[in-house]
């Protein structure tokens, strides 16, 4: 553990792992805000002492009550305030006396309000800090901490009990869907660590929450569900660290659609970056995210049940064909291979079955009624022959069949006895036969196709982890400065043609003659573009001529361009129009980096043409990437089989494009402060090499020319 | 019901409402496969006789047992026939003897085998004709039929109990898959009214099950799993049947993926016609695919306590501003608007409680505790006037607490008293609860992902109510006969322009002289391409040349395709070379017909290109198709916005593309016998109409030429 991390961890014990717990507002009534904590730690096995504050009674509960903070005899360590907003501050300072390392404070009544409410939350933040406490909330539901039993919520998903121990970290922005989240875990009786709560995020936010649960040996798995995102940096740290650890972190993140981003902004003060850079940038760091609640509780369960496929081979075992090919179709679906068996091992196993059909699907068939060995025996079979990195069985309705279950349960943990391959289940197994499952480390599904798409997440939380945090060495791109002002076409790809991103030679021509001695020097055909910092889309206003094949043709676009486009657009600065050799053919690419309000430079590569922007095809990372990332976001373009040469066409120079990406990213990243956006449009990708053919730097604070 | 329509639903009576039932190989022990059958019909409530045939035996399950057919007192209307292969037949022949209108055969051992089973299950066809019988199976495991009781299966999925009553109908051509379905149906509580399997269709295939449960009043929404489509004649116009009557039917089919379809092929003797035209051909007739089987059961069950949105507009209520933005962007994943409120009633529901979000999502926030008629008022409100097509609610855990649930269920039910739209609840409330709720119309999920994603199924599903069999009137295209040939480009165009799709004028050069004449009659500049019946890749072997401006250029590309083609194809014929004027701007599409093996010609519009070509956006038609359909058809295009002009580019004329669309669906379904595919491409949608520029058309058993 790294001393930082080993900080941030100790941070947070004073929630997670307090030596002892004052409720302020504790309520006799364990159905009342102020009663529920005090409730929920007198039957959760919280070990430590407990001190009710209640000014009005002298028990609370069945424990002693204490009129006020000052009077507990003891230390506090975590202080649980269920007291209104306008008490806040003095009781935080009441606790600070008391030496308290941790407060969680449920009232509303702060920043979300607007300014004043944000104030008031400021000066709590000002006391916590002066007393080097940690504070979790305003606005927030707390948290619960199975292995300490500290119940510092009064969340009702606490209510009726506790939820099963296990490793299961959920860590989450909201507070009513936090309650929702739990109770969900709660029903499939799936093995909870902690849960937590950071409404406004004053101080703890759901990062400082991760960074924490990351280092805790007790937690297995992580489920996060966030609206905004407060500290990106802490974020994607503490997803490193879960990589490192291997262990897995999946997010939901909400607002990934205009309408939802838009509510979004009227529900949180959470500064809005966008969708894709998110996703981007924590898959780059390993983790998943989900778009259902569902999907998140599937893969924490299974990851918490079972080992990660090391790969993407799928073995399919079933006495059903026809479910055989329905958990083939969800393969393909979620990304995972379906490879045949070797020829012997089939022939082997047709010996043993020859109503088997066992390439992969392994269909048993019926015949596993007869003879229960068949399914052990084909099982070894698979893991021995076909090599795959996880399996999926459907047994129809005799898994979970009185006679036939324990059977099946016993032939099939007698074949995975050792192996470290995941298994996953497909059948009503029951809850009694669902644990015994899970307890041999086999999770189970009813749906067919959600244990595939289970596995095929499995894999790719794996393969995230298998990508080391930055594969490669950047490039080196020189003095990386950029100037922080407006520069035109022609200085902006002399710049990149610095950072080492090969751009056509070019020339400024004033006037038509120039025009003409220029292109005849340089050598027919040339293009020609209209030269201005105020023009984005020069095509669109006729400033671009291609395949000027004859000096008359030069002179003519020449004239238009410098005459016709001031009189459309006046205000327009003008600086002449660029020649350039044309080009030659190859796939046109687009290839840009924006500066994410949240998550900073991120690098674009997409598909150009006109097509490509009404269906827009496009792969996002945060900068900087290395030329192996780079390669790999290429391969992620839907139309990504164009570079490799279709109905005869050569194959585009992939390497070139991947360094171009990279050196592009290296130079955003550099200027992080000083640039909005890059954009090169179209990037030629030649069979030799790639060619920028248009680019646009914007400064940031600077709005892009006329459109 | 028509004529025909009850034909079919009597033709089944026999089974799914027998007036008596013999079962023959019927054993004394509930847990065989003979036994089976006859312990759940003692369990069913089945009130005709039934006779268990067993010559070893007095008495089978406490019934007085017969030692063969021939011994049974009364009528044998259905005959469960629980003996092995070898005995099939006689025991058929001896059904007969007894007027049986049904029979159901379990036993493996037919067609599934080879030839020889095959030969011996139409034995088993032409003795049931014969006596005017009709045939479940053989390798099924029979049905289940809600309303008369009749169990005619050995499936263990009834074993511990029948079924909950309601209104799904499940079809399943697996048995063992289809044991899975119904066990999941009863794990989820779903009201069922039959359920059946088809195994190897000798006789009654998926498609007339479908026939039947359509017309059945007591059923109300059907679930079909299938593999293989026996029968698309009887399926699509059962589907048409259904909408007519506005009845859902939900349709797992599966082999969608390569892998799928190989393993569907080990599998199932089934000739397999493209997934892709399944899919379209039962769209088009109203009913809904889905791709899991957890999607089915919510369809169906929502399908079955709501009703169906008339449109896409969904108003969310919620508790939690979090999971509003969670409910939007599952709207916008399924298909569903989330329109505002309009002004006014925000600003009354903002009076009313200024905490709130009121927009859409509606968010209450926790004020909702402290003020429980907020909810019923503020759904009022969005009933009123945000004229909402569908309503989904999230109240966290309150709807599943002992104190608030039973006041939100209250509210809601008071509020939506009388009211025709769908509101789907999100909570989880437990059995009891959500039986009530069901009960009241509103069906519940756990998941709000779900509850949208279902929403957006039956938005669909009701959209595909609405729209008509056959909207609008198919084009005239004239004589529509079609030579069954191998034809040249030049006529295959000539043949597409009689039939009203417009092709340029072109004419065909045999030598350089005479292409340079031709060209400069037609007008500079001209397009050239090679006339060869043996060439369908024009490009790839320098086959086209555009853009030829003078006769010098025009000679020199004649000379050139005329002596390089032939030397580098030397088995092409090659007729000369096409001259047509250059077709001038617009946007690339291919059009075309292809004969799917089951579905028969589908038309197919997408977009061109070589960025198409490896990343295609294709929408599919059963033929033929009227104007207005196709208009639909191109809306669905993933790059549709092109046609509607982009940076300036004029719009496309969508009308004459949809004209050219339906014009070809009908050459090709009135020559569906002669005709394998016809392909456009590019068909040039221009701002004033369309022109083919290039045509294939392949008749039926004809290989496509050298590629």
């Amino acid at each position: 553990m790294t001393l930082q991390a080993e900080d941030r961890r100790r941070g947070l014990d004073g929630f997670f792992a307090p030596r002892s717990i004052a409720v302020i507002g504790a309520s006799d009534d364990p159905e009342r805000i102020g009663g529920r904590p005090l409730h929920f730690c007198l039957n959760s096995g919280f070990s430590g002492p407990i001190y009710p504050v209640n000014p009005s009674r002298d028990t609370v509960q069945g424990l002693p009550a204490f009129a006020d903070l000052d009077a507990v005899p003891g230390l506090v360590d975590l202080a649980i305030l269920a007291v209104s907003a306008d008490r806040i501050a003095d009781t935080l300072r009441a606790c600070g006396r008391k030496g308290a390392r941790a407060a969680v404070i449920f009232s509303a009544g702060f920043a979300e309000l607007g300014a004043d409410g944000q104030a008031a939350q400021g000066g709590l933040v000002r006391i916590a800090r002066e007393n080097g406490m940690r504070l979790l909330g305003p606005n927030c539901l707390g948290f619960y901490a199975a292995a300490s039993g500290a119940c510092g919520t009064f969340s009702s998903a606490l209510q009726g009990g506790m939820p099963a121990r296990g490793g299961i970290g959920l860590i989450t922005q909201s507070g009513a869907y936090g309650t929702h989240l739990l109770q969900m875990a709660k029903e499939r009786r799936l093995g909870v660590a902690g849960w937590v709560s950071t409404g406004n995020e004053a101080d703890v936010t759901v990062a400082d929450c991760l960074a924490h649960m990351v280092e805790d040996p007790s937690v297995t798995a992580i489920g996060i569900y966030m609206e905004g995102v407060n500290q990106p940096e802490t974020l994607l740290s503490a997803l490193e660290r879960a990589r490192a650890l291997r262990k897995p972190v999946v997010i939901m993140k909400v607002g990934a659609s205009e309408v939802g981003a838009q509510a979004m902004q009227s529900h949180t003060a959470s500064l809005a970056g966008s969708d894709a850079s998110f996703q981007a940038a924590i898959e780059q760091a390993g983790a998943l995210r989900t778009e259902t609640t569902e999907q998140m509780f599937d893969i924490l369960y299974a990851a918490s049940v079972a080992p990660l496929p090391s790969g993407d081979r799928l073995g399919v075992l079933t006495v059903s064909g026809g479910a055989g090919v329905l958990m083939a179709d969800a393969a393909a679906k979620h990304g995972l291979q379906v490879p045949p068996m070797p020829a012997d091992a089939i022939d082997r196993m047709l010996l043993r079955n020859p109503f088997a059909s066992p390439r992969n699907p392994v269909d048993i068939t019926a015949q596993a009624i007869n003879d229960f060995d068949l399914i052990p025996d084909y099982l070894t079979e698979m893991m021995r022959s076909g090599d795959y990195d996880a399996y999926v069985g459907f047994f129809t309705s005799w898994a979970g069949a009185d006679r036939l279950g324990p059977l099946i349960f016993d032939a099939l943990t007698r074949a995975l006895d050792g192996f470290d391959k995941p298994f996953v289940m497909v059948g009503l197994l029951g809850d009694d036969l669902a644990a015994r499952y899970d307890a041999a480390g086999i999770p189970s599904f009813a749906d067919p196709s959600r244990a595939v798409a289970v596995l095929g997440a499995l894999a790719r939380l794996r393969a995230g982890f298998d990508r080391s945090g930055v594969a490669g060495i950047l490039p080196d791109i020189g003095d990386p400065a950029l100037p922080a002002t407006q520069v035109s076409e022609a200085a902006a790809k002399a710049r990149l043609a610095k950072a080492g991103i090969p751009c056509l030679p070019e020339e400024v021509a004033r006037d038509a003659d120039s025009a003409v001695a220029l292109a005849t020097a340089m050598g027919l055909p040339v293009a020609m573009k209209i030269l201005s910092p105020d023009i984005a889309h020069k095509t669109d206003i006729g400033g671009v001529a291609l395949g000027l094949n004859s000096a008359d043709s030069v002179r003519d676009a020449a004239r238009r361009m410098l005459t016709d486009i001031p009189r459309r657009m006046p205000d327009a600065h003008i600086e002449g129009v660029l020649i350039t050799p044309m080009a030659g053919e190859g796939v046109e690419l687009i290839l840009g980096t924006q500066r994410d309000p949240i998550m900073g430079p991120m690098v674009m590569i997409g598909m150009g043409g006109i097509l490509a922007e009404v269906a827009p095809d496009v792969v996002l990372a945060r900068a900087p990437v290395t030329p192996d990332q780079a390669l790999e976001m290429l391969g992620r373009l839907r139309a990504a089989a164009l570079l490799d040469g279709v109905r005869g066409r050569p194959a585009a120079d992939k390497a070139a494009v991947a360094d171009a990406i990279s050196r592009l990213s290296v130079l955003a990243f550099a200027n992080a402060d000083q640039i909005e956006s890059i954009e090169i449009n179209p990037l030629l990708a030649r069979p030799d090499g790639v060619l920028a053919l248009d680019a646009l730097i914007v400064p940031r604070g600077h709005t892009e020319g006329e459109a």
